[in-house]
């Protein structure tokens, strides 16, 4: 096989030409059946071909640099570095003699242990290091596209999508870009990504057919991402037997609906042996499920896993299960609340094969939300959680929003209150943290921020976040800025070629400065403390403070002219606080121990309201937002200052341009949020700056 | 010549067959030569055919019931009736000896004359009448189709449409139902337009084109509005010399674009002699103008007058200028400022062709509004007035509102202070009114309500708002409760037939009682005190306080925990005031003798500020939302009450469908403005009702 690349106008991100230079330029023996090591041994080849060293299979004539041995009952070749069960997806790395050595069981392993050696680059080739042994954390790493197949007529290609159009699909069928693809899967596979779906969950009539007369282009897509150890997921209609098998009902319990499944799950299987199984939206912003029969959640989802069970897939079952037609005079309604209600009493009533995929927060990536109750109270079932790497809330990848610290938070999230140590080391307690859950068989899953655009992700700092969510995937307790570092020495290698840059130490500097607290500068200039969904509604982009006060989405901050929050205790509000154990429970009811940055998603306080940090919530506010302003600002000056770090000008100017508008909007939500609080507080800022 | 039949499904609206009747089962003779009668004559015959009576055009044998002459230079018949100059459109009417007879000089004068008979019904064949002179007090009463050619991404196909697709357009081409075209035709005539342009006045890449390669489907159009006495006219691009010319300018003053406008417009005569103008909306909302050149508007209008001169053409020029990219922090700048600044001093440069349209308000077809003071301004120009038939900011055809009454206080508005009296006289003193202005050579204009829908309109009681605008645009003067029973008897004449009702006095009071004061109604739970614009942005439909605080538009209300509204006084704020003529200029600048209705439009206030009403800005806002619901629902329930009434089961259930709709609106809205106000306030409801 030969290396996929994509078109030249296609950004390399994190696998650039110089990335492979240290081991290019080496020489390297590969160990394994021919077809068992294809894929590692044409990656080393490539790189060979383009830095001058040499790769073989045959034999170890001569001095090896590097040594990639599969072995076990995958591989018949050397077995010295095995040290223990390393499973389909583990590798051992070390150096010893002069020879770097990667082993591995199985196929995947061999890859994910070349990727660890081009992280390192050329201190894989230094220093001795003794052999140490890699598993990921969490069993699936996930990345879901809400790609449309059909151009949907609101929601466009890409459902939440800020890049352009699907790489998968056009004008109603599958690309003609392949090639696209490929280089999409070969940099998925270098980051840890090991399961795609690539149809939007929400499933249109066009995308529902994937799964039976469409069943082609999900076998090309498998073909694709299989080399590098990807499995293909596929997003179905809970619906499916009635709108494609042409039955009268689709009720979990029928005899006939079951057939269904079964036939056509095997239909599934028999184009494509090691496809992962299904996504499913189900009884959810308007898509069907078992509700319509009287029947529960755990029904439907054991439908579809009694289906996959026979060839070893899951159903990844969604639990953003809500009244989206809420009124919002009804104050005894509470979204937060819905996906406890409805999956908690479900635990132990699920499949093996069966996984509640649980958003992170309680009702819908929010850059800030409190960890959701569901991961915590669900022990016996397998879980995904589910974060959101398109920036649906946090800037449409126009804003710089570098997500990892947020995602970090909430997977060292412990429900029993201890924080988690993050060591570096995988194999540390991990405890009750949300990582320990979703490593119970389970996945970290994200919606994907990738389209057609030639930078993938519309910003080109984007990326970072797509890397370093197949990153976290691996390991949880990996450290957002070290992540961030390793991104950015790939992305920008050193050297005087072209897509180098001369001084990378100064582009590091710059882009950790920019990138590294980002996320926290776009929650100052946005909804404050925690109570969200201040956006404009529908495309969820820049402020409108009262977009959704009024809304059926239910999802409000009742701002009045003595306070603002939304009071979740159990005393006196939704009673969201209960459905957390102790601490937490006790913590967030508390006015006085609940943390300052979600205070406003448990409690309504007055404006004067004094917190942890010694400012009121009103001068808070206003300090926050002034701030937020001003780190964005000098986001864009430090990128002025890197003019003339040779970076590519495309990419330059690609930055440059949504800086501005960065700039622009992160104004615009100051001037709205300090108007509005203003207007109705009538407190005016202690410190006299302009509020309009 | 045949009477235009739309297929069994459309709605006949005003012009059933029964209304018909009178005319159908008597003995008409029409005089006058073959092709200049050949529409009344065929009307007559149509009608004949069905009810038994008879029509001659070549001799006066037997008695005549009914005589239709055409006199003067344009028809050799009969001049008995003839009293004075009728023009092109004015007849005679009048009945002795057990003859009615209508004289006219033109055939479009006979055609009003038959459908004033029409609408007489018997009573036209009753006691003797005297013969009165009728002729339109405005020269043209124009229905502005903002229809798309192609459907508009984000507009649809009918730009702020809410009856489905375009009647004149389908897929890109022309439709294929013609038929439906000439009933449209018809139905126009019947109520007195004269003029129609068939696409929107933001005119897109394919829509350009119908001013060049698609000549033939504007002439398809012209012939089939001719035999109505309805011109076409046609929305063009101001940049078409550069879209469709290929010149590198669009400037008025350039000589290539000169002629190129005069070249290109001497094709379109060709093509179609009797082609009414054209209608602009230039450097508005993105639309291309004589801006871009440095050139005034009247640079602008005037070369597109001056190549319209030659064949009779009119242009209209639209005011509708204004900054709609204003910032909200800028409390300087005033959108409803803008039209006058921009035009007024512009008067006396334009052409006798060229006829400056103004929207009725100074901002944008908002329920309450003060009149435009643009069009005081111009006494040496002639101008059109623009009303908006399509209900963009009253309900979507979703609400039931009677618009008339809104535009007979516009049309009856002076700008010397008094009160028009509507004493149905149209040689009456129509002295400085809105009427008078449009009737100085000018135009009372429109945007239509019309789509592909069955009944026309969406609504079918939205059909009243298109049958009187044509009706106020011959006589302004008219009572708009009059021009609703008219509209009411025609629509559901009484019989036992398919099509009638058994008993129409029911009827029309159940009906009469649902729309005479619904515009009333709808403006009582919507934006209170003619601040207007608290409306979901871009679709314009439900509640949104804030929609359009903080927007680009320039449409504010600055409500604060204080008080709320807009100052536009010259003492204190904007400075609008001023552009209007004494009294008015004092008036509205007075916080004591401003109109209640016009407050908040004018003033910023405290919400305990006393109006004249006796009530308090707060109490108001709480009063007229629960009466406005309490309305709404009164509405319904007549509705309910006709039940039986015999009407045809589509039209009840698709108005029983709609009140439904607009009952919980009417709810949203009152409970949305009146909690966002009471949050604000702090101030309780006198009467403790519930707000949320």
């Amino acid at each position: 096989m030969a290396v996929a690349a994509p078109a030249d106008h296609v950004h390399p991100a994190w696998l650039p030409a110089q990335a492979w230079r240290a081991i290019g330029s080496r020489h390297t023996l590969v160990s394994g059946t021919e077809k068992s090591v294809a894929t590692v041994y044409a990656e080393v080849r490539a790189a060979c071909d383009r830095f001058g060293g040499s790769v073989t299979r045959l034999s170890v004539d001569g001095e090896a640099d590097l040594m990639l041995a599969l072995t076990g009952a995958a591989g018949p070749g050397a077995t010295a570095g095995a040290v223990d069960d390393l499973g389909e997806e583990g590798y051992t790395l070390g150096r010893t003699g002069g020879l770097t050595t990667v082993t591995a069981d199985a196929p995947a392993g061999l890859l994910y242990g070349l990727f660890h050696v081009v992280r390192l680059g050329e201190s894989a080739f230094g220093d001795d290091m003794a052999t140490r042994t890699h598993r990921p954390a969490i069993r699936r790493r996930m990345l879901d596209h809400w790609d449309n197949v059909d151009v949907h007529p609101v929601m466009g290609q890409v459902e939440r999508g800020y890049s352009g159009g699907s790489i998968f699909w056009r004008d109603g069928a599958i690309t003609d870009d392949l090639d696209r693809v490929r280089a999409y899967a070969r940099l998925l596979a270098a980051s840890g990504v090991n399961a795609v779906t690539i149809n939007n969950v929400n499933v249109g009539r066009t995308e529902a057919r994937l799964l039976t007369d469409r069943l082609d282009d999900v076998a090309t897509f498998a073909d694709i991402f299989r080399p590098y150890g990807i499995r293909l997921h596929l997003s179905v209609t809970f619906a499916a037997p009635m709108v494609l098998g042409g039955l009268a009902t689709a009720d979990p319990l029928d005899e006939a609906v079951r057939d269904w499944w079964a036939a056509t799950t095997a239909q599934v299987y028999a184009r494509v042996p090691d496809f992962g199984g299904y996504v499913v939206k189900a009884d959810s912003e308007g898509q069907p499920g078992p509700f319509a029969y009287g029947r529960s959640h755990a029904d439907g989802a054991n439908l579809l896993a009694d289906a996959l069970a026979p060839y070893g897939g899951v159903v990844h079952w969604r639990a953003f299960v809500y009244n989206h037609r809420q009124d919002w005079r009804d104050r005894t309604t509470d979204r937060a609340r819905a996906a406890y209600d409805h999956f908690a009493p479900l635990d132990g009533q699920f499949r093996d094969n069966a996984i509640v995929q649980v958003k992170y927060g309680p009702v819908d990536f929010q850059p800030r939300e409190p960890v959701s109750p569901v991961i915590g109270a669900m022990p016996a079932t397998r879980l995904a959680v589910e974060l959101q790497v398109t920036q649906e809330y946090t800037g449409h990848q126009l804003h710089v929003c570098y997500l990892p610290p947020l995602w970090s938070e909430v997977l060292g999230f412990r429900f029993d209150g201890d924080s988690l140590e993050a060591d570096g080391d995988v194999s540390g307690d991990l405890g009750s943290s949300v990582a320990a859950i979703a490593g119970r068989g389970g996945t970290l899953a994200a919606v994907s921020n990738v389209g057609d655009d030639p930078f993938w992700c519309g910003h080109p700092l984007a990326q970072a976040n797509l890397y370093a969510f197949g990153r976290l995937g691996w390991d949880p307790t990996a450290d957002p800025t070290a992540l961030l570092d390793e991104w950015i020495d790939l992305t920008f290698p050193a050297g005087d070629a072209a897509g180098t840059v001369a001084d990378p130490g100064r582009l590091r500097q710059a882009l950790h400065a920019m990138m590294d607290g980002s996320w926290r500068t776009y929650e100052r200039y946005t909804a404050p403390l925690g109570v969200g969904f201040m956006v404009n509604p529908g495309n969820h982009y820049g402020p409108s403070v009262d977009g959704y006060e009024y809304s059926r989405w239910g999802t409000y901050h009742f701002a009045d002219r003595d306070g603002v929050g939304v009071d979740r205790t159990r005393a006196t509000g939704t009673g969201y606080t209960g459905q957390y154990p102790k601490p937490w429970s006790e913590v967030y009811e508390s006015l006085t121990d609940c943390p300052d940055e979600l205070l406003l998603f448990f409690h309504h306080v007055p404006y004067d309201h004094l917190l942890h940090s010694g400012s009121t919530v009103i001068q808070h506010i206003y300090d926050t937002h002034f701030a937020g302003v001003d780190e964005a600002i000098a986001m864009r000056e430090r990128w002025l200052d890197i003019a003339d770090a040779g970076l590519d000008p495309a990419l330059y100017a690609r930055v440059a341009d949504r800086l501005d508008e960065q700039v622009r909007s992160a104004r615009e939500w100051r001037d709205q949020i300090n108007t509005y609080f203003f207007r109705r507080s009538g407190i005016p800022d202690a410190h006299g700056r302009r509020i309009h």
